[in-house]
This record gives structure tokens, sequence and C-alpha cells, in this order.
């Protein structure tokens, strides 16, 4: 019974869920990409500009999400496997909203000046939007590899703890440093949204875990 | 099946939820109006009696959703659409407290101006709380008329993306226009609430529209 | 049926889940205790020992809540209960990471003068975690004697009452009084996580209230 389902869902299903998965993770690459040249940028006429793109994928994340959304509740799946779905969607979509919510935040604070610590942790966006890519890409392929996919989850797992650190140590530096109180609040406001982003993503790959321990 | 269902929870149980959730709209709108007319008081003592009223339909709230969540354990009804009405509940009592978070917030920071962007947001959420409240009135005809119902969630849909732009201007204003840091700490927590708030009333009306897409 | 479900989830599988809820509550309730003596310590050397404990207590936890998940995964329960069982460990784990970054924000920050109405509310947050273990200690007799359970759930949600009005109280005070803008951010922002850690609390007793009137 188990494995019917799975099968309807994930062979037959197949056409109308994975593709907008993959597109969804390549819109949170591309954002992602962009919020790590934002925070490099000077250019208040160019940082408008990269803001402008971030708020499009995110508009188009949203698209894609309604489309899941719709997909889903026309198809006849039962309700414990179709949370997932709608979850897996849902927290993808999560992951794009954090992820333009900071570069939001760069726009309307315009911070003096840029840690180096906070553009690393962008970076760790970039890096856990592009292993989410990869394990979209090989969702097909969850009964015949699940070790490969779950691997790819374990070092998300890891870049949300190395993220942490990244944080704590940015976070003192501002609190030890920066002795302009309204540029403290936009530094930690900024690097707080960032790490959260990285808990996002976190919780994207624990959605897919919980798939591949159903189905093992 | 599905319409056996969908008849035993929406017209069979029909006295049992909907007057709740209409109970809940319109606890939610007084506690909105609330809100704005503390936003532009003045007067410390009137402040304190303002708050005590939003306090009160906070409390109210939370006794209406304790009543639905009572019913709700029961009723024999399929566990996925228990699940929506009680998110229903569950997102209704949200957008309450964030309410009540705002005018809490008004009081323990006692800022010295009130930004007008703040009292637009503010009237927004007044906005949305009379649209729910339509909602809710006409959430019995939701097989009936589904289109109009729709309607109502796409405009609240609108507001909060309203919301957002009045958010980013007011945030952009405060960052660069109040030097002192404290009254900028102040009004940067209060217009987030406020902007949060809006998110929860589309939070109410995205379950909705699940709803509507189901027993289409 | 609704009875022979319970039968397998709370009789059969007991020995599954309960030691790991009663040893989360463990956790818990260690935590918070460091906690206190963290925001009591002057000495930055004490501070990261107290620290360090704490993160060691919310590592534990983690591997808790992936015991108690992969345990959910291997066993045939109905897909609501299993909801209920997975909620209320994650739930626990959410209120054990609250601690965590409370501690981790004393660290972060190092705030100059420590507020009394901080120990307090701390205070508040391990005799919330003293409740707790009580409740999972009992939590095999939910049938046997349902009201002393629910007294104690009712014992949390005076506990997270009670630490709203310290917090505002805090909040108008420090609001009031700290006239370095840095300073208050600091306080600002350890003040809302152990406020958020008791809503915390109460999530996990309204999740087994919620269980104690399914099985009523």
């Amino acid at each position: 019974m188990k494995i019917d389902r799975f099968l309807q869902l994930f062979v037959v299903k197949e056409k109308k869920f994975y593709p907008l998965y993959i597109e969804q993770a390549v819109n949170i690459e591309a954002a992602a990409k962009l919020l790590v040249e934002l925070l490099q940028e000077r250019k208040p006429e160019n940082q408008k500009t990269l803001y402008k793109k971030v708020k499009d994928y995110e508009h188009s994340g949203d698209l894609i999400t309604a489309r899941l959304y719709e997909e889903l509740n026309k198809t006849f799946v039962t309700p414990f496997d179709r949370e997932d779905i709608n979850r897996l969607g849902s927290s993808m979509d999560t992951l794009l909203d954090f992820i333009h919510d900071a570069a939001k935040r760069v726009l309307m604070y315009r911070p003096k000046n840029v840690n180096q610590l906070m553009v690393a942790m962008a970076q760790c966006i970039v890096e856990d939007a592009r292993i989410l890519g990869q394990i979209m890409d090989e969702l097909d392929q969850l009964q015949k590899r699940p070790q490969e996919i779950n691997e790819k989850c374990v070092r998300i797992k890891q870049i949300e703890h190395d993220v942490d650190n990244l944080y704590e140590e940015f976070m003192s530096d501002v609190f030890a440093n920066e002795k302009d109180a309204i540029e403290l609040v936009k530094l930690k406001n900024i690097g707080q949204v960032l790490e959260d982003a990285t808990d996002r993503a976190k919780d994207v790959s624990d959605i897919v875990r919980g798939i591949i321990i159903k189905f093992a």
C-alpha cells in the first residue's frame, strides 16, 4: 500500500511536482547570488537594481508555490504524503522570502559598513541553494539512492552549524566594536536574517530527510 | 465522499463553528480600530485605557479559540478537514495576538513621535479585519459562491502587498531621519509588528483559499 | 477504534516514546537552571563555561528529537496521532532552542547590567521546565488522571501570563531608564527571548492539553 502510494506520488505524478521544485531551487540560488552582490555593492543606484531583481525572483517563487498548491489540490493523494509535498513547497518559498527580506533590509537600512562576516553568511546561503538544487534534481531517484540525497542534507545541516558560529562571531564583533547605535541596529538586523535563512534551508532538508525515512 | 464530508462539516456542524469565526472577526476589527486610536493618542492615561480594551479583546479571542478547539475535539470529522478548521481558528487568534502586541509595544515604548505611515499601516489592519468579517459571514456559502469569497481573499493579499511598500517607506524614512537611536528602535519595533500583522491576515485568507480549492 | 489507537500509542509503544520525553524535560530543566546562573555571573570566563554547558544540553536535545523522529517513522500509527507525538517532541526541542538562544545572546552581547526582572523571567522558565518534567513523568497515566495533568498545564499558562507582565514591566523600565542605546538593544533582545521561551513552554502544554481532550 505504502509503495503504491509512493509510486502514484513520485512516479506517476512526477511531471507535475518535480519540475516545480527544481524551478524553485534555481530561483533561490539566483536570488542568493544577487544577495551576495548586493552586500558588496556600494552605489545606491546599483543596489536598487540588484534588489529589484531579487524581488522579481521572490515574486516568481510565489507563483511557483501557487502552482504547486493548485496541482496538489487537483490530485488524489493521501493526506500524509500531500502534507509533505505541500510542506516541501512552502519551506522553499519561505527560504526565498528570507533571502528577499535580507536584501530588502540592505536597501531600507543602507548600513555604512558591511562586515565581511555578513558576506560569508550570504555565501553560505548560496551554497545551501546549490545543494538544494542538486537534491531537487535527484528527488525522483529518492528510492534508488537515498544515501546520496541524505548526505546532501547532512551537508546543509553542517552549513547551518557553521553559520551559527559565523553569526556568533559577527554579533560579538558588532556589539564589541560598533559604537554608533543606529549602525549597530542595522547590522544586527541584517545579520539576524542571514542566519535565519540558513535555518530555513535546513528546514527544507529536514522535510526531505523525513520523506526519505518514510520510504526507506 | 468528499461532498459528504463537506456537508457534515459545513452544513450539519454549521451552528458550532461559523458563529465562533464571526465572533472572532468582530473581535479582531474592534481591537484593530482601538490600535489606530492608540497610535494617535498622546495622553498616557488615555493610552492606558485604550490598551486595556485591546487586552480585553485579546482575552475574549483566547476564549473563542478555546471553545472552537473543544467543539472540534467533540466532533467526528476527518483529520484533514479538522486540521483546516483548527488552523483557521488559530490563524485568527494569531492575528489578534499581533494587534495586541502592537498595542502593548506602544505602551511599553512610549515613542515620542508616531509616524503617519504607522497609522496608515494600522488602518490597513482594520481594513483586513473588515474583509475577514465579510468572509466569515459568507463562509456558509462557500460552495454557492466561492468566487466572491476568493475575491475578498485577493483583496487581503493586495493589502499585504501595499503594507510591504508602506513598511519599506517607513523604515527607510526612520533610518534616514531619526537620529535618536532609542527612538529609532521604538519605531522600528512597532512598525515591524504592524507589518507582521498584515502577513497574519494573509495567513487567514490563505487558509480560506485552501478550503475553497479543496471543495471546488 | 479511537481507544484502540490510543492503546497502541500510549500503552504498547510506551517504551519508545515516554523515556525520550522525560529525558528531554530533564535536559530542558538543566539548561534553564544554567541560564539563571549565567544571567547572574559577571566573570567572562565563567560565563563561557556556563554557556558551553547550555550548548551541550541543546545538542543532546537535538539527538533526542532525532531519535524520537526515527522511532516515529518506524511505527505504524495513524497520521493524526503521530502528528501529536511529533509536535510534542518538536515543541520541547524548540523550547530548549530558545533557552540556548537566550544564553547565546548573553555571551554575544555581554550587557553591562543585568536587570533583576530578567533573572525573574529565567526563573519562571526553570519552573516551566520543572512542571513539564512532572507532566512527562505522568504522561503514561494520561487516561487515569487527566485532571492532574491538566492542572499542571493550567499552571504553565499562568506562568506565561505572569511573565507577560514581568516583560511589560521590564521593557517599560528599560525604555524609560536606559540611556545608552546599545545597552538598551542588548537588554531588549535578551528580555524578548526570555519572554518567548515561556510562550514556547505554553506551546508544549497546549499540545498535551489537545491530547487530553482527544482521549477524554
